[in-house]
């Protein structure tokens, strides 16, 4: 199954990508096929959901094949970033009925709880079904080492559950949209 | 297969009712068994999340058997009922990866779509799968006849829409639930 | 001038009134006029917006004489518990342009940051003015001694932040709501 | 007083300028001085909040001398578009206790609520003040005629009713803004 990871921003001297790059290897251990789909090279100048751009096509490819998808994004200001919704925007048939993990990332104590919740709501209207579980970075400066090794242990179990219902749902939901009626 | 109509308020004179019998009618003409869980009959002075009251275990028994859940509910100042939510607080691993359709109750123009919002938040922690499609009874004390009938339009389509995501999602997942490993 | 702090759960065993009672504590340390209004003094047994119930005729009275309110609640399931929102749904008028600055309280460790979410958009319904500062209790728990004191070090930082910006507000706004026309 | 009002999106076809100059006329009217803030004014690639960049240099001039904020935006997906949340998280002290008013607009029927909502905590997080009023352009592609005027009536009463809640905010903060301690 492929389940790519959406890297949410595309600031200068983000964090987030080590977060991406954790959960990126945390699916790959877990038997997915994976690879990280970085908002960096989806940009578009202005809000735009007909498809015709050369970005949205690239994305639709991914998204059509895609089995479920896995969110890694900071909170501004209790919000999601204004990058990855325009990259979510874009599309909106490709994500019907699939499922979505999301993880936040944050530099102070709350682990961007408050943009998974926005985030969720989000994602529901795309017809997705957002997992139960969620991974928090909280204080994410000083979360992994200079390596982009991971320093903090909740994560990894956090990880772990969120694939396992992530997978399980991934799996039911194909087998169901291919069956015909 | 199960799927009951949670009625969400206890008010006095409360008009979600005519809304709850109107999406019991359409659950059962989809061939659903369904029936009216009245919050009145689910009443505790307190949030209890010990399963032990008699209206928890009453309520677990209803919902270890449903395959999913309908619920009706007004929107109070942008959020909903109080009693709905204690209700809901009552149990949780008997909702776990069951899909649950949201109709949205009010006096005024917006359908009670922000009540919507907050209680899909509310479902995704208790590891529910909202639907994308909802229902909205807007301007509900002009929308139905003095039998109770009702006169708006687009209801029914809504209606319709969220029965067949519904039943989609309560009939694959019950199937996975119930596979072992 | 008289800011109330309103203990927003009933539960047995609620670890939130620890919370309550340090944040009453910092209240009159700010010179406030303050004390706790407890849900469990202030129950129905179903939402009721008509003001004419005796628990909602007391509470309007201190509600009335308020310049502003504290809110000390757990976090349950993401949401707000459900007899703190029928305490709050009995009145409307005299919330009106009167700040609240909320304090989220959970057994995680996430501090009760989506309650606080979700009820501000509640407040924002009453035309309050929710604070940009919280103060949350993570780990409830294990935050305070045997003796009810708070082990914790951030929460007086917030707290201070928190009453500062409360009693700005409330000073400015009472000011103002007092001056004809 | 200065008041300016911010079209939220950059999107090809918009039929929020519509309501973002009915909006403009109406603060206009009631005496404040007013312009429209054109999200296309105001591009950044990716989330900045350096404040060092051109557009960032730009909106805080503008946004360190308003008294207030006027924000008309559509609802995409239930939240908000990407190019307001960038332009928005550009600044964040110039915001503080100032109030804002939140227009939401949609082609469908809900006017924007979940925008609404959803802006409404970000611009909690600013500090900033949302009013509990708000203005609604539902099925805005109808509620315009060819020349541009409004054919809807219950936004002029809901405009009258955000515009003066929003002067008595602006007026009793920047009066207090401006006292010392």
């Amino acid at each position: 199954m492929y389940i790519p990871v959406i890297l949410g921003t595309a600031r200068q001297g983000r964090q987030s990508e080590k977060a991406a790059q954790f959960m990126l290897q945390k699916a790959q251990e877990a038997g997915l096929e994976s690879e990280i789909i970085d908002v960096r090279d989806y940009r578009l100048e202005a809000t735009d959901n007909t498809e015709i751009s050369q970005p949205a096509q690239r994305l639709a490819e991914k998204a059509r094949h895609a089995d479920g998808f896995i969110i890694v994004s900071p909170e501004y200001n209790h919000g999601y970033p204004g990058e990855l919704k325009m990259l979510l925007d874009m599309l909106f048939s490709q994500y019907a009925h699939k499922p979505v993990g999301i993880c936040g990332v944050s530099s102070g104590a709350w682990g961007g709880t408050r943009m998974v919740e926005q985030l969720r709501q989000v994602c529901l209207a795309f017809h997705m079904i957002p997992t139960g579980e969620a991974v928090h970075f909280p204080r994410v400066q000083e979360l992994f080492d200079e390596a982009g090794l991971l320093k903090g242990r909740s994560q990894h179990g956090q990880a772990k559950r969120l694939l396992e219902e992530l997978i399980w749902y991934a799996r039911t939901l194909k087998a169901a949209r291919e069956i015909p009626g």
